[in-house]
């Protein structure tokens, strides 16, 4: 079906313009494919929310080491992915070398942060091991009941909403049609994609990528066995800013059950919960409670922060907290999807790889995140 | 000097437009006055953020008995009050008479109610006292560490926003001038006072009402002993409201430390911080923990309301927490102010008397309030 006007059919239609849809876009434009993009601005996804701490060490979880080598690859990523957009920009994406200090408040917090530390030395990750004092030389805001501390010098921090107005711009500059309507359905014909639905009627494409985030787990026009099996994961934030009498410290600063990034800007976040509560985006006060006493407890100065606001979104959960990445069974359907709590992080590498494999068909490193994984008799 | 365009001088101009400064107005104009009032709408009063708790018995302070007398008589006058307000101008101003439960999280608190309660039966008042089950059975949303009540069925509320809104129409409807602009001086000549300074200019007026509220502690062109003591006193609060999951009580829910005032529309306030913080108004983080904390002691259901929005006003604190009500030393100037943590309670009764002080020169039951209690070597 020739598209409207005689216009070129796109190359691909990207599902989501949040970090993940954007950075596909921008890499698949720059390999010379015509590309759309489809979101609904007004519906705010977590890259709108989500707090932009990169920390592919201090987040890391037993049994998870596939991730891990993507998330480290991915902040490795980072400096040229954010050189590159920053040029073509001139936008600052706030992205900093930080470093992120992962503290214990108590003594049985440090037996658990002792063990992180086995744990990242035996994966090779450069960590270092610090006492109270030494981590309050660097941290003076620290509470003095600080028990020990990881420093992870290489976990660092980006401003996801910069990084998303960057993206955009960066899209438009290198031509890709950017349309502010949601994907009610992707169209199929038999099992080959075709297109996809929006309120204004069916968009043909010769691809579709799935990066919807949370939403993607609802999207129609898929059976059952390609939906990916993505939920939405609540996560609640604060905004709070310095004030003349009291900055946090320069790293990121986290305890086991709450993290402090501030940014250049003055602007200082404290996330995050993770809870399992559907597509409920009510900003509670039992979260803001529960968020402000544990950022009190780590760093007591806090109280004197101004509090700007709170703040709710959903990530995009998996069975097994790895991504969806790659080629589906449907012809021309790619998932990128399922990014769950590593969406900012993940997204340079998510758009060089995804643009690699919608320009040419292949994609290294992508096989332990395969979409197919989690298909009943699928072979792991 | 005649007023521009030959119109008339007002016989009143009211220096601030809060509930203190309209009522007085609106009850002048009543009179047959032809009434001015200066204040400017983007500076934000305490009457646009207080909670609207109108509860002179829970609030009872030793010490203060003549301030409660004041209370109690405005209290009473409410429910006439808002019926001529609302029959004028037909706003729903959620005047609610759902009495007030004082609680004890604890056994000191307890043993702090029970001399509560002894005073407020010497002094006549209209308590019951509960034990920890029967608030419960009132109150099912308490928790169950409560260990005991005073029930004061008088102490009723209000929506102080609805109520400004209502005030500032009465007033159009009535014919008073209402000038969006801050006073800057009061102008005198000699002992007598002849008008006020704006931004744009001098406006004459036969006599001035300072009813500034905080910012009267600060006005221009006074001699220092005929400037109110008034000091600004930071309140801070935070609104929540009900999900479909859980509503605070009927009542207003009160422990020694915090109050809850739940509204008609579903918006719940908790309230406030007493700090001396000089012209501060910044919201913060340690406010909003403090406040949800305790409220969360007394009602744990608290947790699944959503988090809206947290406020920071000031207060016009006084040196003996009474507002000053009365002529000044200074002819045709007359003060409404410094009333504290009880402007919204005492709206209508300063209305009637301040009014009825301007109209005739007279005024019953201001004694204990006269400006001039605080002048060295004036006789209390």
């Amino acid at each position: 079906m020739p598209a409207k006007g005689g216009a070129k059919i796109p190359d691909v239609a990207i599902v989501g313009g949040g970090l993940i849809g954007l950075s596909i876009a921008w890499q698949c434009a720059q390999r010379g494919l015509v590309v759309s993009v489809f979101d609904d601005p007004r519906e705010r996804g977590a890259s709108e929310v989500a707090a932009g701490m990169l920390a592919p060490v201090t987040e890391v979880q037993y049994g998870e080491e596939p991730l891990l080598r993507l998330n480290i690859a991915s902040a490795k990523r980072y400096p040229s992915f954010i050189g590159e957009l920053e040029a073509h920009t001139g936008v600052d994406v706030r992205y900093r070398r930080c470093g992120t200090l992962m503290v214990a408040r108590d003594s049985d917090d440090n037996a658990e942060l002792a063990e992180v530390f086995a744990f990242q030395q035996t994966l090779g990750l450069e960590v270092e091991r610090l006492r109270s004092r030494q981590a309050r030389e660097l941290e003076p805001g620290l509470a003095p009941s600080i028990r020990g501390a990881i420093l992870a010098p290489n976990d660092h921090q980006v401003d996801p909403r910069e990084m998303l107005a960057a993206l955009r711009m960066a899209c438009v500059s290198a031509r890709v049609t950017l349309t502010d309507e949601r994907v009610t359905r992707i169209e199929l014909d038999d099992d080959r994609v075709t297109g996809v639905e929006t309120v204004s009627g069916i968009a043909p494409a010769n691809k579709v990528v799935l990066a919807g985030g949370a939403a993607s787990g609802r999207i129609e026009g898929l059976p059952p066995e390609v939906l990916p099996p993505v939920r939405p994961v609540k996560g609640q934030l604060l905004h709070l800013a310095a004030t003349g009498m009291f900055g946090v410290g320069d790293r990121n600063i986290r305890g086991l059950e709450v993290y402090v990034v501030s940014r250049t800007n003055g602007r200082i976040i404290v996330g995050a919960t993770v809870e399992e509560m559907g597509w409920d985006t009510t900003v509670t006060a039992g979260a803001v409670h529960e968020l402000l006493r544990r950022a009190y407890e780590i760093l007591p100065g806090i109280t004197e922060l101004r509090f700007v606001r709170s703040l709710a979104a959903l990530r995009p959960g998996t069975p097994d907290n790895a991504p969806l990445l790659g080629d589906s069974s449907i012809e021309g359907l790619i998932m990128a999807t399922g990014h769950y709590r590593n969406g900012v992080l993940l997204a340079p590498i998510t758009g060089d790889r995804i643009a690699e494999l919608v320009a040419t068909g292949a994609a290294e490193g992508l096989e332990a995140f395969s979409p197919d994984r989690f298909v009943k008799g699928a072979v792991a």
